[in-house]
């Protein structure tokens, strides 16, 4: 595994905000595909008030207006004595969560899967109600000729997973929610099998269970059921507090490849791979030991939250597998390797 | 609401364990439904085992062996330091959660809906793997001469929902999980609106949201999608900390009328109703101000946990509405009342 020697390919700086009022302070976890002869990243974009008075914390949401849904700054006096900020993503202000930053999808395109230019304005933005605190994480899908996102769409209701659909990353259409709260790294496999769409999804449970990777299974990708367990997270791993699906899973003659993430008790975020059984991916056929990606670069170990190497998407260019990642919950970085470099690191299960 | 004189109606008492080694400690939260000029009871009844040492807290749970899955009686010594039994439902070891009881479903039949015989033998019984830890809280739901069965299935992999279906109550189809974890109190409406069948189900989220009442739609029963939060608890009042759904929702020519439970902050359990709205069941029309109904009866106050009355089915004869309801957590018992005189007690939204 190499990092690509440019790193990060994107900046917050690269990326215009959506409005005059709000600056880009990350440009990250990147759903990735290629198009019409063009790698494509559709970059999560995580925006926050640009002014703000320096005694206050300063954030966009989404509300109603006569207009439609606009975003609105809030504000909340630090050091209120409601007010919890410890997790730099989120804070707790008189018992109700909101997120420091405002999320967006937009678009990035490439001939070479390396140098990306980022689209001026959004692809896709929140709306209000389910949407309020932002769009997050997209994966994109293809599957004959559709291109469909799964990604997260946090509302003060939850944290819950949508779909969206586009034939040409121009106009998205809007599907709603396909999983309640708790409830994201969504990933739908590119064919149907045995007949049925299938898709990883990552459930958070509340009371009883570990937040482990499981499958469903729908027949027409906006229902979804028949809902069970694969894979769990690994006592004194570096996957040991939680695991999620990261990329597309990718059909390889030895099954599905699937890079994911894992999370260690320091809450160090590093990927790793699996290998899922080609006609039945509930069967799990070799998982990495140690991870292929731990953050070790400067952009990896420092940003809105350090220690973080996450992917939404890779790539299959040539003969080789460009592995698009977000690095420190602020950037999006590239590593390059090879299918079978990822399948020989594996151990069988 | 008018308690019923020879309440409860069905006491552990009543019903014969399912296995020698097990004793019945409580027969509660039942499904109902009319069938065949009979009222039904599906039973949750919930089992320990029969003889434990008194230094130890025995349970069983569901594991599979070379017969297929059987119960296994599992031993914690009390007072170990790495054991939270403060919970009388459930305890934790060494850091895994479990339940003190496993239940199964049970049928009971009656003539007049007040005088129920239990059968001897269980109707449904958990499997390994995804019910190891058992089937909880049914609700059946009639649909065009078959009835569909949503009832919790526990294990360490999450509180989920599952759907099981009869023609005659005596063979029952399993269809799988339905709803993913953390998610229950799911009741299928009678019939599709618009087109396709809605349930209520109430996530319960992790991070970011309140334990409210959401709409899924589905095209097959089995895949479940087009989530939308319609109800959230209300500050400072008996259904402040979380709501589910309870019985089935019943058609009037008002709207759908649903009995849903209350937790308030002592961790009392209340029931409710709320109207919805006939033709868009997301539109809430009226809401209980106050409880239709609170745990005041000794049976009530008094069980394996206290202060409880909730419940997972209703039945309408001649004019009456009859409310099965399990009491704290043990007992099953029976209210009566009229549709009209609850649709009156509501408060229009």
């Amino acid at each position: 595994m190499l990092r690509y020697e440019n790193n990060p390919i994107v900046k917050p700086g690269d990326v215009q905000p959506s409005l005059k009022e709000l600056k880009v302070v990350c440009a990250f976890n990147a759903g990735a595909v290629k198009f019409k002869n063009q790698i494509l990243l559709l970059l999560r974009v995580a925006e926050t008030a640009k002014d703000a008075e320096a005694d206050y914390i300063t954030f966009p949401i989404i509300e109603h207006t006569n207009e439609g849904p606009k975003v609105k700054l809030k504000s909340i006096k630090k050091g209120s004595p409601d007010l919890d900020d410890s997790d730099p993503r989120m804070l707790i202000y008189q018992g109700q969560p909101y997120l420091t930053t405002l999320s967006h999808l937009r678009l990035a395109r490439s001939d070479d899967g390396r140098q990306f230019s980022v689209n001026p304005t959004p692809a896709m933005l929140p709306q209000a109600d389910l949407e309020a605190f932002g769009l997050e994480d997209p994966r994109i899908t293809h599957i004959d000729g559709k291109y469909y996102i799964t990604h997260t769409a946090v509302s003060p209701a939850g944290i819950a997973t949508a779909l969206a659909s586009t034939d040409d990353f121009k106009n998205f259409g809007r599907h709603g929610l396909i999983f309640a709260p708790e409830n994201r790294d969504v990933v739908i496999f590119p064919e149907k099998i045995e007949g049925k769409y299938m898709a990883i999804h990552r459930p958070y449970p509340k009371h009883i269970g570990t937040p482990g990777m499981w499958l469903g299974r729908s027949e027409d990708l906006l229902h979804w059921g028949e809902y069970q367990k694969i894979m769990d997270v690994r006592e004194d791993s570096w996957d040991c507090v939680r695991i999620g699906a990261g990329a597309v899973p990718l059909r390889t003659p030895k099954g599905w490849l699937e890079i994911y993430h894992g999370v260690d008790k320091d809450n160090r975020y590093c990927l790793g791979a699996v290998l899922l059984d080609g006609d039945n991916p509930s069967k799990i056929l070799a998982r990495s030991k140690e991870p292929i990606l731990t953050p070790e670069a400067p952009y990896e170990l420092k940003g809105l939250l350090g220690n973080v190497v996450f992917t939404c998407g890779v790539v299959e260019l040539k003969d080789e597998l460009l592995i698009y990642y977000g690095a420190a919950d602020s950037v999006t970085a590239l590593a390059i390797t090879t299918v079978e470099e990822i399948i020989n690191s594996l151990e069988p299960i």
